[in-house]
């Protein structure tokens, strides 16, 4: 797997648990499937480039920005 | 549509024709399909975020810089 989909799932978790949430919370802020959210932070699942942005909406940070924090590693 | 899925196809096919690329050199060059990358340009498929990630890095620029000029309108 590249860079990105290994780190991810990793950031997206981060700033989950950053903002003290659960899966759950986060899913419902998003307005995605818990499960779905589940299996994006396990790397199970790889989003569209809307559904990243949904996430990274619902983590109040721009996608470019959470998408930067990857890349950096 | 989002403002993303709206200026994502904008974003790459300026940055493509940029490069004075064809769809196909510029799928040649991201490994991807001709066809999705003329389907992409015209919004009607979203990529996920790891294609999106070969097509940033196959038009020579970081993911998160394509998707902040995305961001930015």
């Amino acid at each position: 797997m590249n860079g990105l989909s290994d780190r991810f799932p990793v950031v997206v978790r981060q700033l989950r648990q950053a903002h003290g949430w659960s899966q759950e919370r986060l899913a419902e802020k998003a307005n995605l499937n818990r499960s779905y959210v589940g299996e994006i932070e396990r790397g199970i699942a790889c989003p569209s480039l809307i559904t990243a942005d949904k996430l990274a909406r619902a983590l109040e940070v721009d996608l470019s920005a959470l998408v930067a924090r990857c890349e950096r590693g």
